[in-house]
C-alpha cells in the first residue's frame, strides 16, 4: 500500500536569492514501502525534523566550471527535477543494513520529503541518536544543534580560530544560527566577544540574551569606527560570514598573528563577477602574519574534535550554558518558504521543519 | 684611535621604488673602538658580509597608522638620518657580553656600516657561527642561505604549505632568492614544481639549472592558460610573492584544501590604496576550504623547525642538492645600488655585500 511522500523539487536554478514559488515545487508523490526492494545496505526512513541550512543554497547551482566547489557527498549539486537534499532526524522504517534496525532514530542526509530511500553511500554516513538522551534534550536538537549546526561553529572556531582567554573576537552575521553559537563558545572560552547584525532586535538579543560584550547594527553604524570603539586592542579572531568590503575594513583592525575563520562570504555569492567587491588590502595578511582559512564541516567528521564537540555541547546544553533559538515550522508544505526566509535577514537562530510526529 | 666607519643612512622615505642617490647617503664616519664604553651585554662587531633582503624596504616606511606592520626587532622602522639595519656575518672585535669573545664569528642584525655597536637587545638574538663548518661551506652562506634566507622558504613551505609527495606547487617570483629555494625544497619533497619569472633568462635557469617541472615567463604568457596547461590537476600549494590579479587568477586553479603561503605581495606594496588591485574571488577560500597564511620568519626562530632546517640544509648543501646563486658585491660603497637593484626585476638569487675580508 502506497502512502503520501510529498517532496520538494528544484524547478529552476535560482540566480541570486531563491524564491519559493519560482524555484521550487512541492510534488505529490507516494511510496510503497512494503513492496520496495532494498539494495545492500539501503534503508528507508521517515523524516521527522529537517534542518534548514544556508549551505543548501550551494547545491542549487548550475554547473559552472570556473567556480565549482567540490562535490562532497553532503554538498552535491542538485539537478532540475531532483528533490533537495539536506540533513535531519529520521526514523528507520525499513532496513537492509546491519547497522540499523526498524525504529532506530538516525541523523544523516535525507531528501526534503516525507520518506527517503537511502542508498548505501549515504547510509554509511548516518549516525544513530541515543534515545536515552531524549530525557534531557529535545529531539529537534539532533537535527542541527548537536550535529552539524553545532559542530560547524565549534570545530572551526577551535581548530582555525585557536581562541585564547582574553583575546578579542569579532563575529559578523552574529545572530545567524552559526554566529550566535560562535559567540557563546567564545564567551565560554573567556574571550571578549563583539558581534554585528542587521537589526536592532538582533543586537538586543546578542547583548541581552547572549551577553555579548558588544554588539552593533551594521546598517546604522560605520564599521571602521565601531571596530575602533569596541575592539580597542585589535581583533585576534574574525569569524567571517560576510566578505567583500566588510572583510577589507576588518583586515585593518586585525592583529599580528590573528586568525580569520572563513565560514562564508554571504555578501558576495549572489553577485555576478564584475559586481563582486574587490578587496584591496590583502597585503595585510602578509604584513601581520594572518591566517585566513576556509573549511567544510565534513572535514571534522570522525575526528577528535567531533568527540570533544559532542562532549562539550551535551554538557553545556544540560548546564544551561548555551542559549539556543530554534524556530520550528510545521509541515513539509512550508519548507520552501522557510528556506527562502533564511536569506531575508530577519532570522535569529536555526529554522527546523517538523515533517512528522515522533 | 678612530677608524673609518662609513654607513648608509636613510635620506628620504622612498615612495614607490627606492633610488640609490635620492633616498640613501653613504656617510663618512669614524669609530674609536678602543675608547668606546660598552654597556652591559653590548658588543662591537666588524661587518664582513651583509645580506641584501627585500624586507628591508618595509623598514624604510613613514609612520602610517592605518597600515603599520608590527615593529619586531628585525623589522623596526628606520627614521631619516638613521643607518639602515639588515642582517649579516660579522666578527666580534670588542665585547662586554659573556656569550661572545673577541674573534667570534656571529650572525645577527647589524647596521649597513663597517662596524656596528650592538646594544644588548640585538646582541641577545645574535648566534655564533661554527668555524669548523667553514671547511665545507663558504662563510658568505651564513649571511643568508644557512640563516634567514634559507629558513624563510624552508619553514614557511613546510609549516604552512605542508607539502606532500605528488602534489603540485606553483611559485610566483620563482627566480627570487626565496623562490628558487622554495622550488628546490619542493622538488626534494617530491612535488611537481611550476614556477614563473619575468625574463627568459630566469625561466631558462629555473628549467635547466634547478630542474623545475615547468616554468614560464609571465610577461609573455597568459597566466590562466599557463596554469591550465602546467597544473592540469590544479594547484595544491601556491607560494605567493606577487598578490593582486595574479592571486585572483591563481585562486581559480587552487584545489580543495590547498594552501597559499603568503611570503609577499610585491605587485601591491608600492601602489597608493586606490590603485591597488581588488581581488574579487576570495569566496573561493570558503568554497574550496583553502588556507591562506602570512608569516614572519622570526616566528620560527628557536623552534623545532629551525633545527630541522639547519640539519636538512647543511646536509643538502654538502650533498650538492641545493643549487644556490649568490651575487657578491664588493664594498660598502656599492650597497645602496645593490639594494635598489633588488627591485629592478633582473636579479636571480641572493645579493650579498662584502664589507671586509675575513
Amino acid at each position: 500500500m502506497a502512502v503520501s511522500n510529498k517532496g520538494l523539487i528544484l524547478k529552476e536554478y535560482p540566480k541570486g536569492l531563491p524564491n519559493a514559488d519560482k524555484h521550487f515545487e512541492l510534488v505529490p508523490r507516494t511510496i510503497d514501502i512494503k513492496n520496495l526492494n532494498l539494495g545492500e545496505n539501503e534503508i528507508v526512513v521517515k523524516n521527522i525534523y529537517l534542518s534548514l541550512d544556508p549551505y543548501v543554497r550551494f547545491t542549487l547551482r548550475e554547473p559552472e566550471p570556473e567556480y565549482v566547489s567540490v562535490d562532497t557527498l553532503l554538498e552535491k549539486r542538485v539537478s532540475i527535477g531532483q528533490v533537495i537534499i539536506g540533513v535531519g532526524v529520521s526514523e528507520v522504517v525499513k532496513t537492509n543494513n546491519p547497522n540499523f534496525k526498524v525504529g532506530d532514530l538516525v541523523y544523516g542526509p535525507v531528501g526534503w520529503e516525507e520518506y527517503s530511500h537511502i542508498k548505501s553511500d549515504f547510509a554509511a554516513i548516518f549516525s544513530p541518536i541515543n534515545k536515552e538522551s531524549l530525557k534531557d534534550i529535545p529531539l529537534s536538537y539532533y537535527a542541527s544543534l548537536l550535529k552539524m549546526g553545532g559542530l560547524t561553529p565549534y570545530a572551526s572556531l577551535i581548530s582555525i580560530g585557536k581562541p585564547k582567554k582574553g583575546e578579542t573576537i569579532y563575529v559578523s552575521a552574529a545572530a545567524s544560527a552559526i554566529g550566535l553559537l560562535v559567540g557563546q563558545i567564545a564567551k565560554i572560552k573567556g574571550l571578549k566577544v563583539v558581534g554585528s547584525a542587521g537589526s536592532d532586535e538582533k543586537v538586543d538579543y546578542l547583548l541581552n540574551e547572549l551577553k555579548f560584550d558588544a554588539a552593533f547594527n551594521y546598517k546604522k553604524t560605520d564599521l571602521n569606527k565601531a571596530l575602533s570603539e569596541y575592539c580597542p586592542n585589535g581583533i585576534d579572531i574574525y569569524y567571517e560570514n560576510v566578505g567583500g568590503q566588510t572583510l577589507e575594513t576588518v583586515l585593518n583592525h586585525c592583529n599580528q598573528f590573528s586568525r580569520i575563520v572563513v565560514c562564508g562570504m554571504i555578501s558576495q555569492y549572489n553577485l555576478p563577477f564584475n559586481e563582486k567587491y574587490g578587496v584591496k588590502n590583502l597585503e595585510i595578511i602578509f604584513l601581520r602574519s594572518i591566517t585566513m582559512q576556509g573549511f567544510i564541516v565534513s572535514q571534522y567528521l570522525g575526528t577528535d574534535i567531533q568527540n570533544e564537540f559532542e562532549k562539550d555541547f551535551t554538557e553545556w546544553i544540560k548546564a544551561g550554558k548555551i542559549v539556543y533559538r530554534e524556530k520550528v515550522i510545521d509541515g513539509i508544505e512550508n519548507i520552501a518558504e522557510g528556506f527562502v526566509n533564511l536569506f531575508d535577514g530577519r532570522n535569529i537562530g536555526r529554522t527546523i521543519v517538523k515533517v512528522s510526529d515522533y
